[in-house]
């Protein structure tokens, strides 16, 4: 085979075989397809799109190119989540919890997050003690004890998706929906669990900024993973504010916490039992996933669930206390109230500048090698629809540096648009994908 | 400047700049922009296409990469004369005695060949003697002494291009206008001339098949050498067979004397009147383009040309003799002939394979590398349109190496097709472009 046909034929719009996916995948893997090549590829992909056999074959091919997940030492039918991302996401921390209380296995591998905060394991390295790297026998004894687990990314999954990610984010070629799904659902397949409810995020604080767009790229990930013979559901869900009250890594896990006492915010709460129940129900623990929804709602007010969150905390050597005793959790230095200036309505809270925001308060990476300030980050006391007096606290923002507290404060105002008409509600959840 | 930005920019179908392109090209000049965003970018041109304004930025660009020929030291109107290349096309060795015995300064760089056959200073170097590396005083006494003179490259013209198109060989992405006419623009601006005559082929044996496309390429080609301040002309010409009957290096020199001897094919010498009419009207040695024709038909009857062509080859080294002595050059140690096996007429002669025949026997490039064998090639007996009976040779091979020989002859017995029915006549100008 030769790479230049291959671009050729891509370029003429023309689909290409599954073998000829597997060519150039295993090529981007051991470096034999230079990377200008790869490039004009991508570039061509851009323009011409793929099949969903095409897609599906990409996948694979990415997903053979590295390890794969052995979970079967483990009891029941593991199920994974995923979110595409956002602001002020710590579904994980919640759902979870939930699922596993009503008999569903959750083994979860979560990257580190690099923009606006840190990821699932950056949020849960906030608790004193925790331990995001386990052996595998550690990892295996966590699952069994509290029937749910999250550690950091292990092994060597899709490496071929890792140099491509490289590459696309230096030419231009991120924004593919063909691209885009293979590269989640290449990790996702590799992860060794039996079913994939998948979060797909649309607004201002997502990559996908349409619901259509999202509902596109939901409906290919489904398609999939169905495909691949793993039970795949997608929800789209709003991401036009930030998700909950608090942004940053602390303030996320208290916030989940919070949730999981029966005290978070309505949206939170509403996003993870409908996850939860997807996921009860794609792990076959109920007949429907109404019925799953209606199980992870009892956990939750019976206070099982947070008991869950504590088991598995302490399985994976972080302090319970702090889970109840949020002192126990670092602290920031200062902190700092972002004041309303007008009178009315939240118009909407810019999620994307909200993240921005959160990032320059040190709650986030630039680059790899940043350190995240665990504590710093920003509380919204008003949503999208608030009544907001003129001198109203619209958020306390929070961080080690003066200075940055400083610069953060226009930066999170300038998030919020104030309006005299009270807006149009925004669904939660725009679509279910099944 | 950002180069992610600007491959997002064009991707989005948006025209960059002239300081944008400028940022570009010297990147690709300095390599300070990586080949991977290179050729990412190049695939977006692909899709997006540039602006005449963004072609012409581009090809300044490359222009100002490397060195521009002064040739401010040689009397007259300088005209160079360029063609995108077929098979059989020595016009410029005819072309350019006429004209500079028309008064017109020929002083012209030409590349050597990778393909069918060689490239004119490869056909040149088939007289004994003949030298294409002069140093400038000798190449400037040369063109005084004749009124003309053709060289290998010299200096580091467009070095942008050279490396641009490195890449693009190997991305698939060649065959797009814009690039095709500002690599060989850059390279004409910078050859010192004053006007510029591009002969663009079409057909079989020509990079741009159809006519339309040939007629887009001239031109843009026209636009950018207009707009760079130098009286830019194009003719659009037919390559559906080869030009005369002589391909191969020095069957192409012997068949170059015999025009301008008045003994060449009709073709040939009606293209090279035509090329030579056009140079001389845009060097201002006639007022119309006729007038030049006219002109230079005088000077090929009256044998002046002749002498200037055996002025030319002396100054720069040739052996004069072989002009008229054809024993002079080398000889081929094999000859075969390619006999036709139905009667009927020519309908037609794909110069594409007349062309790869003519290199597996020896005439041409593969790799760079690659030794020409000045004596190899072919000549045609039989042309589109004439009658043939069975039995009749369609062509003469020649080559030094009996294997080849008998390769060669279906390969270009494969190239005639014969019919019963006489061809629609095709013509060999299709379109000036002024």
């Amino acid at each position: 085979m030769n790479m230049v046909e291959l671009i050729q034929k891509k370029k003429e719009g023309q689909s290409l075989l599954p073998a000829e996916w597997e060519f150039f995948i295993q090529g981007v893997t051991d470096d034999s397809i230079p990377d200008y090549q790869t490039s004009a590829m991508l570039m061509a992909i851009y323009f011409q799109g793929m099949t969903r056999q095409e897609t599906f074959s990409f996948t694979n091919a990415m997903l053979a190119s590295g390890d794969i997940v052995d979970l079967s030492a483990l009891p029941g039918i593991k199920v994974d989540k995923h979110s595409t991302g956002g602001v002020g996401d710590k579904t994980s921390l919640v759902v979870g919890p939930l699922a596993a209380t009503c008999g569903i296995t959750v083994a979860k591998m979560s990257g580190r997050g690099l923009g606006f905060t840190g990821g699932t394991v950056d949020k849960l390295e906030s608790i004193p003690g925790f331990r995001v790297q386990l052996s595998e026998q550690e990892f295996i004894e966590a699952v069994r004890t509290s029937g749910m687990g999250i550690i950091g990314q292990t092994g060597d999954i899709a490496p071929a998706d890792k140099k491509l990610y490289a590459i696309r984010d230096v030419t231009a070629t991120v924004d593919n929906i063909s691209l885009i799904a293979a590269s989640i659902m290449s990790k996702k397949l590799a992860s060794g669990s039996e079913a994939i409810v998948l979060d797909v995020k649309c607004g201002s604080g997502a990559f996908m900024k349409t619901e259509q767009n999202a509902g596109e790229l939901a409906a290919l990930m489904v398609d999939i993973g169905n495909d691949a013979g793993k039970k795949t559901i997608a929800l789209v869900t709003d991401m036009s504010q930030p998700l909950g009250c608090a942004v940053g890594n602390s303030l996320e896990v208290i916030e989940a916490c919070r949730t999981l006492q029966g005290r978070g915010p309505a949206d939170l709460q509403e996003l993870c039992l409908m996850l939860a129940g997807y996921m009860i129900f794609a792990g076959g623990a109920s007949a429907t996933p109404e019925e799953g929804c209606s199980m992870a709602e009892r956990v939750l007010k019976s206070g099982a669930a947070f008991q869950t969150m504590k088991q598995f905390v302490q399985a994976q050597g972080g302090d319970v206390r702090a889970l109840e005793d949020f002192s126990r959790l670092k602290q920031a230095r200062f902190s700092a109230p972002c004041i309303a200036e007008q009178s009315g309505f939240v118009a909407s809270i810019e999620a994307d500048r909200i993240g921005l925001a959160s990032l320059h308060l040190g709650a986030g990476r630039r680059t790899k090698d940043d350190i995240i300030d665990a504590s710093a980050g920003l509380l919204l006391k008003k949503k999208t629809g608030d009544t907001v007096e003129k001198g109203d606290v619209l958020a306390v923002l929070y961080a080690d540096d003066r200075d940055k507290l400083q610069q953060g404060i226009p930066e999170a105002a300038g998030a919020f648009s104030i309006s005299s008409n009270r807006p149009e509600p925004r669904p939660l959840i725009h679509r279910v994908l099944i």
